[in-house]
This record gives C-alpha cells, sequence and structure tokens, in this order.
C-alpha cells in the first residue's frame, strides 16, 4: 500500500490541481494512504482554500502578504491552519511531508524547494527554472537531506522510468525527444514574420504562452537538456536530443548493450505526474490508453541547431558551467516576454539571449542563492535593455 | 564485478556461439569474471572440440553416441573431460554452473532445461518449444528450483527488461510487436503460389528456413504469445500483438498510470544474449547502435487473425490449455517442414494445424514429461498422415 505524507507546493497550478486529483483518486480506490501536510498558492486565495478544505490539508499558505485575512476568513471551523507571505511559504516548505511536488513556477519556487531539500524530503520536480538556475544549489541540498529527485517533465520522467540508477556507467546516451515544435518544416526565410498567435500554437501538447514560444524555439528542449545533466548522474556530453514530432516516444536510455529503453504515452500530464506521486509502485489514471495502431507511425529527425539557435546557446551554456545556464534562462524569458507583446521578432528571441550570455558575466558561485538572484537579476536587465535597444533600431 | 559460472547447452549453434563469444570478450575486457562448466551438441564434434577448448570448459558433451571417441580425441591433453549420448548430456546440465544457457533446438532440449532448472540455476530460455510444449512442467522445476528465468528471445527480453516483477497487478498489457513477416501486404488470393524460397526471405532478421516461414505464417508470433504466458507472471488475455514492420521496438509492457516501457534496438541477437548472460548489469557488445534519425519512421498495423489464422490457432490452443500448445507445436512443425519440400501449399499450413487440433486429444496432465513426448508423437503422426491424405487429393 503506497503510504505518503505529501506537500504540494503550487497546488492551485495545472500540476498542483492534476496532482491533489489524484491523490483523491487514489486514496478513494483503496491503492494509497496519502496525507495531504500542507498546500500553497501565489495568489488565488479562493481556489487555494477550497483545494485545502477538498484534501483536508494541515496548513494553507498563500505567497501574496495581503491575501493572508481572506484566506483565514475562507478556512474558519475548517481546523486548517494558514499563512501568508514568502515566509509562510518556506515554512509549508518545512513541514514533515516525506513527498513534496515542487510547482510553484519561475525563480520564486527555489528557496522553498531548497528547503524541503535540506530535510531530506523526495521531491517531484516540475519546475524547470529551479534546476537551470540554481542547479548546484538544489543538488547540494537534495545530497546533503538524502530525499529522492523525482523528475515530472515528461522527457526526463520518461528517462528516470528506465534509467538504471545503480548502474549508470552502463548507460551510452540520454536521448532527449523533441516535438520540434510548429516551425519544424516551414521555409527559414518566412520565421522573421511569426506572430505570438502562430507561436503558441503547440502540435501535441496543451501548455502556456512561454512554454509554447520555448517549444516553437525549441529553447523548452534546450532547457530540459540543462534538467538532464542535473537530473542523471551521466556525463553532459551523452545527451542527445531527436526531433520526434508525434511525441508518443517521451523519451530514451541507450545501455551498451544497445538495448534502448524509453517510455511512451498519449501527451498526458498527468502520467508523469502519478509516476512521480506512486514511485516506485503505480497508481490508475484517467489517462487515454496508448494504442499505436492509432498513432499508425512516428517519424524521427536530426535536431538542427542552426535553424534553432536556442538549442545550441543552451548547450553551450551547460558547457560553459557556472551561472551561465541561469543567464541563459532570464535573458530568454525577458526576450519571450517581448515577443509576445509584440517588441521583439521572433528569430531575435535568440539574438537577445546570446547577447546577454555574452555579456553578462556567470562565475562559478553556483550554490550561493543570493548570487544566482543577483546574476538573474543582472541578465534581465540586460536583456530589457537589448530588446529596447532593438526596437529602438527598428 | 560480474561473476558467473556458465554452461552453454547447444553451444555450436549461432546463440550458443554468440553466448561464447559475449563471455570472452567481457572476460578480455576486464567487465566480468565468467567461468565455462560445460558446452553440449548435438553432432558437430570439431566445433564443439574447438569451443570447449576455446573457452576452458570443464567438460563437453556431444549428444550422438557415436561421437564420443572422437570427441575424446579431440580433447587429449587439455583436461577437459567428455561424454557422448543423452546421458552425457543430462550429466552437463546437472554441473555446478549457476547460469544455464538452454539453446538446444527442439524437444531434445527440454530435458537438461528441467535438470538445470531443478537444482536452481538462472536459465537463459533460446528455445521456444520448451514453453510451449512443456511450460508447466518447465515452470514447476524452475519454482522448485529457484532460478531465474531469463528470455532470449527479443520480444520476451525486450519485456523482461521493462517489467516489474515486483508489481504485476500494475500491469495492463504486454504488447508484443511482430513484423508481420513478408506477406503482410500481399493481396490474400495470391497466398497460395507462395514458394518455399519466397517465404523464408524475412525481411529484418536472418534466421533459419522454418522459423521464417513461421514469421511469413506469423505462427512465430503466436508460439511467442504462448511463452510470454508462461514467462511473464500475468493473465495471458492482456497480451496483445502489434504489427510494426521495421522492428525497432522489440516489444512493450503498458502500465496501469499510462506509462509504456519499451525495449528498442538493431535487429541482433547479440543484444538479447548479453542482456541474459550480464542480468541485472549489462556488458558491451559489437551491436551496431540504435540511430533512430537513420531509421526514419516506424509503423503501426493491428495484427489480422484472418489474414493469417496461425496467430488465431495459436491464441486458442493456449485458451484451451493441458497440451493443445504442444499439439500446436508439432503439427506446425511437420506442415512448415512439409511445405519447404514442397508437398503442402503455403495456406495449408495452418489447415493441417487446425485439423490436429481438432483430432489429437490434448488432456491437462501438462508436467508428465512422458505424456508430453507422447502427445507430441501423436500429433506429428497425425500431421503427416493429413499432409499426405491432402497431397493425394490434389
Amino acid at each position: 500500500m503506497l503510504k505518503r505524507r505529501a506537500t504540494i507546493l503550487g497546488a492551485t497550478g495545472s500540476v498542483g490541481q492534476t496532482t491533489l486529483t489524484l491523490i483523491d483518486a487514489a486514496n478513494k480506490a483503496g491503492d494509497a494512504e496519502i496525507e495531504v501536510v500542507a498546500v500553497t498558492a501565489n495568489s488565488k486565495v479562493e481556489e487555494l482554500a477550497e483545494a485545502a478544505i477538498a484534501c483536508r490539508a494541515e496548513f494553507a499558505a498563500i505567497a501574496n502578504p495581503h491575501a493572508g485575512e481572506e484566506l483565514a476568513a475562507r478556512l474558519v471551523g475548517t481546523g486548517i491552519k494558514s499563512g501568508a507571505g514568502p515566509k509562510a511559504i518556506l515554512d509549508a516548505a518545512a513541514m514533515d511531508a516525506d513527498w513534496v511536488m515542487a510547482a510553484i513556477v519561475g525563480a520564486a519556487g527555489i528557496e522553498p524547494l531548497l528547503v524541503a531539500a535540506e530535510r531530506g524530503a523526495d521531491i517531484a520536480f516540475a519546475n524547470k527554472e529551479c534546476l537551470v538556475c540554481a542547479g548546484d544549489a538544489v543538488l547540494e541540498a537534495m545530497e546533503r537531506g538524502g530525499g529522492k529527485l523525482l523528475p515530472v517533465d515528461s522527457e526526463h520522467n520518461a528517462i528516470f522510468q528506465v534509467f538504471d540508477f545503480e548502474r549508470p556507467h552502463r548507460i551510452r546516451k540520454l536521448i532527449l525527444t523533441a516535438s520540434g515544435g510548429p516551425f519544424r518544416d516551414r521555409d527559414p526565410s518566412t520565421l522573421t514574420k511569426i506572430t505570438p498567435a502562430e507561436a503558441v500554437k503547440h502540435p501535441n501538447w496543451s501548455m502556456g504562452a512561454k512554454i509554447s514560444v520555448d517549444s516553437a524555439t525549441m529553447m523548452n528542449k534546450g532547457l530540459e537538456r540543462i534538467e538532464a545533466a542535473y537530473i542523471f548522474p551521466v556525463d553532459k556530453d551523452i545527451i542527445d536530443i531527436v526531433v520526434h514530432p508525434q511525441s508518443v516516444i517521451h523519451s530514451m536510455v541507450d545501455y551498451v548493450d544497445g538495448s534502448v529503453l524509453a517510455q511512451l504515452g498519449t501527451p498526458d500530464m498527468t502520467i508523469p505526474v502519478a509516476s512521480a506521486l506512486a514511485w516506485p509502485d503505480r497508481i490508475n489514471t484517467p489517462a487515454e490508453q496508448l494504442d499505436l495502431t492509432k498513432v499508425g507511425h512516428m517519424d524521427f529527425y536530426p535536431a538542427d541547431e542552426v535553424r534553432f539557435p536556442a538549442l545550441r546557446l543552451a548547450r553551450e551554456s551547460l558547457d560553459e558551467g557556472g551561472l551561465a545556464t541561469c543567464v541563459l534562462n532570464a535573458a530568454n524569458e525577458v526576450a519571450v516576454a517581448a515577443f509576445l507583446k509584440g517588441h521583439l521578432p521572433f528569430l531575435d528571441i535568440a539574438g537577445v539571449t546570446e547577447h546577454c550570455l555574452e555579456k553578462v558575466r556567470s562565475n562559478n558561485a553556483g550554490s550561493d542563492l543570493s548570487e544566482i538572484l543577483a546574476t538573474d537579476k543582472l541578465a534581465r536587465d540586460h536583456a530589457w535593455q537589448r530588446v529596447e535597444a532593438l526596437a529602438g533600431r527598428a
């Protein structure tokens, strides 16, 4: 029987809601006994209170310090304690859950994650930025705590499911699959005219605007390469990317005997969330069952670093080490935001990022949180300046 | 460090030779310390003596009782003991190897396998007939001995690599992939005219004539369904077959959370042999590395039991239980032999098999070896009579 005391950091987002739904279903089916310790949110008070009541959490924390009274009022009579402000989120992370879903978006997720990691919780990892910006800090905290890192991104979860952690030296390659985004086949000369509306249409997954643009530039896959290098104990040079437009094979591990192990599935985030929740056991999900005779066929192409310079930038920043990946992530976020507002042409997203990688020093103080946050801010400032300079030029 | 005391039953065949080559390479690379206890062969004295000397075996046994003197003469001065006749093969199986490759072709492989299984060796399984004819007997012997069954067939080895033996109740489906053979797309009305030369051309694997015909009729996949039902502790009704002409995905396991785990690779028997040899570790092989960008694409189709009645016969005989699968195997062997000699049209292979399944009683004395061998003989006699009757009619 699967038993857990679980905390969900970022409980009102898509991954957080999926986690709570799976916990409820597994408990009701008698497949698991999962108690919810704490739930947190950034600003959605009503949804947070509802979630806390539905899962009978012990504690609910809201990051917005002005929302504390409303949250407390909504929880009157439920016996659920509450708190507000960034400190309350850290309090939630510090409670004695043995499993923590780290699903807070962006840099705000780093500190709560470090708190949970230090005290030894298993961490389900649904936040790219934490590893890309603060990978060394996160790994050091996980190592001290002794908990297990359970990746929720579908690609890393796929690798996790077939990765032999007892024999990583028998692994020849990690192969990340990439859909290739909506512009894989498009004439490169037309890419200057891409509109935000075109860029956010992802062929397989339903996602937010920022990540959809990252998929269109393939920066998403570049960031995943960086994540993979932190999550899995292998040399970063053995990580490969293969374009697979149908996104049925979610990623692969190539072993020295010639066996390539893969995880396949329908494009439904419920599957990796359930995998991370139940590991090493499994629980039922409502995800549609994969039927390869309906899929019909799968295609595979090499990943093209010329067409998609974000792939090259991500690889180079990983090679450079230090805080270069933090600069990459920050500059890309700014450039994507500028593109989505119509202030930057599609093809200049990578240009802004490359400019920042050249200009912003990223020395190797990788595990010092204040240094990381300072570098993140510096890169963002540079990126905005660059966007403005390019707009002025245009 | 991988340590084994290994015996190879069927050392001069393709699988046996591959095993010896891998053992030698792993020892020389310093990746393993594998001692060879015994090697056996049916009649190839010279090859057996060479193999025994090369791997410094303790004992060599030849099944042909008239070949004992020649074998002994070839081993003079080497310190390698030898024996001849069926009893000598059993002596080889009884020696204290902790790992036994069971690669003797046909029903002759059953008794040596049972001897090795009873005494608790891990058994690498490269003989379909043993499980199809004598599955209950083999499983009971394995259970008493306590060794592990390590499948070498590429499909079952693929499933083995991603099968969670601690949680078989979390498995929803086993999915065997099938190339579909050379006649997958051919107009059914032309199948009557298939010649032996056309039938033995397999699209992906280089194989013997009998197994190539089984691939063309898809009986091979039907036999694999039966094997899978014995090897894996799941209900036989959850075994599915999907046609995948490129044979890159070797088979899959579908779990309740929606994760489908698969093993992929180039079509090289070295890979599953190495997997069975090194399990749970892995060793290097000279197999070509899989490059999905060179494979380009994969297709998937439903398996068609109307076009390929062998699939239906195999499924029905498994459902019937008892010795029906033994009758199926024996009748099919006779029918294929008759086809290869030009005595039976291609489409009548399944007809002869179905006739025998109807006529030969197969009561449920599944683990009594003499009963199994008697049923096997009875089915073969019936099949020959049916072939002659059809030839007389034509």
